[in-house]
């Protein structure tokens, strides 16, 4: 009998397959598996190509696949649906719940994602609950489009002559290819319909970061600050001390410093080995799938 | 000799037509006259149906038009081109100018428009200078959309049990047909191309304000003083205290009142004769062309 466990991801689709005996027969990695992004056939072909590489062209018996881009009710059932023949049994869940168990395997945790979007996500044992994670528009706090968004406007007002530009400033004209203020103004709506290449700007200002200007710094600071509070309410929510980080602006020091401060000032614990999404979602496979071996295979590999 | 003001808005376009001894000849309306929106040539169909309209079907010596949508130098150059043949010699302005001469004729002052977007420009009676006016991603600050966006990530977190929802909540759950948290979602996201859509929410807002729902005032309220900031800068900046509030904003009771106290709390005075932009346009062809007639029929008629 074989296991999977998929990570449907908005960049790329991961897979890991197992045989029920504990061992690993392959790994897979696709285009995007967003069907949000993509539609649902091409995120589909991608989610099933991987697996296939992982499964060195088995069929699989169990498939827990977490999915960036499941927002909504509706979301759940379409994906459920339309997935379900990816295995003989499937299971469609949220990425994030993959992304906690990847690093917590069951156990009760908060798992706060930061990248293009951000979302926390609180499990007590029994429950998910949800703070943010619904997008750009309505609630994408401390996120790399939030952060970029922010530093956007704040370019904006510097040549209008409301703030101070300094170092940044200059820093950014060069990353940006802005020198007069109109370059900026195109530069914002060439790319407004691309989430992804504004939300890149976060990774210049954590290489202004880097060199230490100050001003790039209060930016990754101001949204790790954001996000790390409604961890905070999130923590009291389901009384859970455990937080997991993932995402790539946690790969910014300055991000990470100033979350992990925030949290363990408030009592928590980071929670942080590095796993990949799609162990969790091995895990959960596992777990269902009655893989007694391959649960406590990965408790072995990974926890040390 | 034929002479023509014309007001290119997102909405639509208006033109009035006088001859060159102060008689009027006519006025027009066709559909909207924004290049960006529409692409050149249908924005100068429109343009010139209204002109025609307007003149009754003869050509005019002398149009100003002023522009929704000219945000750049390279619009600037673009459109003066593109609608040069309109007339037999026409002039592109941005419409902030316009909408300002409408009301000072030709007299220095400070123009505040807030509709969709929002913008500041002051004029010396030398130059024109600008904050803001870049658009909903750059500066969009107190405008219809800026203060809808609030109100939908307000909507999100009450969603959320990150803030309290009470009155307004209810309000807007009725206007907008949202039941559960994911029909925000699904509203926010089916809107997200449609920035007029999603502006249109302060109507509802003011709605409840004039029913006396504070937390609908306080929304208001912030758009028009963080607005009303920038024209206070402006005031220093051109050292004018004629302050022009124009857009659709204006009409709600409470985002005039509290933009007119900052405004008079920090010593100017506002001029709001409610007069149309397309007088303003008029004003300007008026004076180019040497018709001085229509520039005193105008300030008789309109600064009464």
């Amino acid at each position: 009998m074989l296991i999977a466990g998929i990570d449907a991801g908005s960049t790329k689709t991961k897979a890991v397959v197992y045989d029920c005996d504990g061992r690993l027969i392959g790994e897979g990695v696709s285009g995007p598996g967003n069907p949000h992004d993509l539609g649902l056939s091409q995120a589909k072909k991608n989610v099933t190509d991987a697996l296939l590489q992982g499964s060195k062209g088995a069929r699989v018996d169990f498939a827990v696949i977490g999915f960036a881009g499941m927002d909504t009710a509706e979301d759940e059932v379409t994906f459920s649906r339309f997935f379900s023949d990816v295995a003989v049994r499937t299971e469609s869940v949220h990425d994030s719940v993959i992304a906690l168990f990847s690093e917590t395997f069951g156990e009760p945790g908060i798992v706060v994602i930061a990248g293009t979007g951000s979302v926390v996500v609180g499990y007590d044992g029994k429950t998910f609950r949800r703070i943010g994670g619904r997008g750009w528009l309505l609630s994408d706090e401390g996120s790399s489009y939030w952060i970029s968004v922010n530093l956007l406007r704040w370019m904006q007002q510097v040549f209008d002559g409301l703030e101070e530009g300094g170092e940044l400033f200059d820093f950014m004209r060069v990353k940006m290819n802005v020198s007069v203020h109109d370059d900026l103004v195109r530069w914002a709506y060439d790319n407004q319909c691309m989430k992804d290449r504004i939300a890149s700007l976060a990774a210049y200002l954590d290489e202004a970061a880097e060199r230490g200007i100050e001003k790039a710094k209060d930016f990754l600071r101001l949204g790790a600050t954001i996000l790390a509070e409604r961890a905070k309410v999130m923590m009291r929510r389901v009384n859970v001390r455990t937080v997991v980080p993932k995402g790539s602006l946690f790969k910014s020091r300055t991000y990470y410093r100033a979350f992990k401060e925030e949290i363990e000032r408030a009592g928590g614990t980071i929670l942080d080995r590095g796993n990949p999404p799609e162990l969790g979602a091995l895990y959960l496979a596992a777990k269902r799938a009655g893989c007694q071996k391959v649960v406590e295979a990965i408790r072995r590999a990974r926890t040390r």
